[in-house]
């Protein structure tokens, strides 16, 4: 019985390897953004090393802002149809689908193995798409995340669990890396929505067709991107989107562009998410009335419980990752 | 005649094509840092998306500081006898080492091609490290660097050819991409140089034995790390950097460690180069002087002429990559 044991856990060990990939290419662009000219600023005095006399610096000039940043893993033999886009949320870059906080392998590799050319990109003003000096361009400084805001809003535990730090019981979210995972925020701005919209507009110019797997507040921004390119999106995939355009919006060209939604555990457990979540449903409702394929995904529906906001980093991000991969391959997206 | 020009243009076409890769794992993580609290801030109300009711946040809390981001591509049969971590200088971040503004291949392809290993990391408060909120940590907000201070400061064209955008003759950079290169920029902080080398350190301490490629800002960091460190870096590789610690310094510790210097073209066209290359030819007499093997090479002297600052971007980068393989190729750090 041991041995058999044994036995069982070096198949399965065996089976959790992952394949080498054979990669075309690895590169990244910056898209979209614009010049932008500064004037009238005082010169400051800055020493930029310890110990360095200050340097006379000319703050006036000519930037660039608001582009985004792209990053992309092409393989030598894709099998997934169109290239797959991992569009993160809000406080967060693309590192959100990079490796786990927990140190396991997340969705890029996950999808780079089932294989999909995965692209991770980074919106305007998070991570190395850098942030426009304010209040001179952006009109207002950002918003920096406390942990107890991510704890809680995210539902890893209950509205009031930060000060003892007690997860849910049956939580997914691997608690002991919660800082780590922290470590991946970035500064949040909140006036630049028509900034971050346009520079997904020329992403999806630039590199689709294309399909979008998005997360929370960047729901909005591929529902969008969808609606101002529907013969470019070929299928949006939205894990737990925090916003949806109005109902009453024209959908009729996204008839054949499939959604298909998921949501974690605890929605009724925090106050905005039934809110975020009604939106969203009136949305998929008024989709499915243009004749847009939809599917809903409620994981504990399914008997899959204990999933967070973060379901991607979460323990079992393989199974909800393979609802995901199977989708696809029901809709026609792998060759 | 004709022929035999075709079938040699298919050739070099053939020669040029980048072999496929063969990876094992492409990963990220964030290192160092530290959890920093604040408390005392007025609560907030902030609209997150365009029409939605404003929320009410407290910006008071936990919140992670000072951590630097490492992305790497690990490859199946890796030839480098190390992982080989590339650091950028300051106002930029890992994107230095990606594909080109140009749109094509970087050091980072290159030296995956040349079977390494290949690391590389955004500095603290740049880029996927994130930054920290100032002046409650950070004492002082950043600089965003004018496409001025880039054209010049890089000698890309001479002081004072900004206005009509004149390049030096001859110069390697693609002067068509300038602007694509400055999406690159991101704000400098000038006020944390102790938590940059921290993170650094800790970098270092975790993934190390390493080679390390360094550019301008970071060369400091780098030869402090080797410092801290002399067990755990094999080699430096310095591009212009910007600095270096004291001439006094005792390098005894460095004896086993190689160092290259690469310099580019225009120097002496730039009042601060000339400066900043004395401090660095004076640590490299006392490395020397400590019987520590270096090796100094500027550009022009070997007939490679119109280098900017920005080497790796420079039409020219994968012949001066070369370079940088070859002697690494003499040091015996391939396998």
């Amino acid at each position: 019985m041991r041995a058999l044991a044994l036995l069982l856990g070096a198949c399965l060990a065996l089976a959790a390897h992952a394949q080498d990939l054979h990669v075309r290419e690895i590169g990244s662009y910056h898209v979209g953004g614009r010049e932008v000219t500064l004037s009238g600023l005082p010169t400051q005095e800055i020493s930029f090393t310890a110990g360095m006399a200050p340097l006379k610096v000319d703050p006036n000039g000519q930037f660039e802002a608001f582009q985004m940043y792209v990053q992309y893993v092409r393989l030598a033999e894709p099998r997934g149809r169109y290239p797959l886009m991992l569009w993160h949320g809000g406080g967060l870059t693309g590192v959100t689908w990079e490796t786990k906080p927990d140190g396991n392998p997340g969705w890029q590799s996950y999808f780079l193995q089932q294989g999909h050319d995965v692209y991770v990109s980074d919106a305007v003003e998070r991570g190395r798409a850098s942030w426009a000096r304010y209040p001179e361009i952006n009109p207002a400084p950002p918003f920096f995340r406390p942990k107890q805001e991510a704890w809680e809003l995210f539902r890893i535990g209950p509205v009031g669990s930060w000060a003892t730090k007690t997860a849910f019981p049956g939580t997914q979210f691997p608690t002991d890396a919660f800082d780590q995972f922290m470590k991946q925020g970035v500064p949040r701005f909140a006036t630049s929505d028509k900034e971050i919209q346009a520079a997904y507009d020329a992403y999806v110019q630039k590199q689709c067709p294309c399909v979008i797997i998005v997360h929370s507040q960047g729901g909005n921004f591929a529902f969008n991107a969808a609606l101002h390119a529907p013969d470019k999106v070929k299928a949006i995939i939205a894990i737990e989107p925090s916003g949806a355009p109005p109902a009453s919006t024209d959908l009729s060209a996204l008839k054949g562009m499939p959604h298909l939604f998921i949501w974690g555990d605890h929605l009724n457990d925090h106050p905005l998410w039934p809110k975020f979540q009604a939106a969203v449903a009136a949305y998929r409702d008024s989709l499915s009335k243009a004749g847009v394929p939809t599917d809903w995904v409620v994981l504990p529906e399914r008997g899959i419980t204990g999933n967070t906001h973060m379901m991607m980093m979460d323990r079992n991000s393989d199974q909800i990752a393979g609802i995901v991969q199977d989708w696809m391959a029901q809709k026609g997206l792998m060759k």
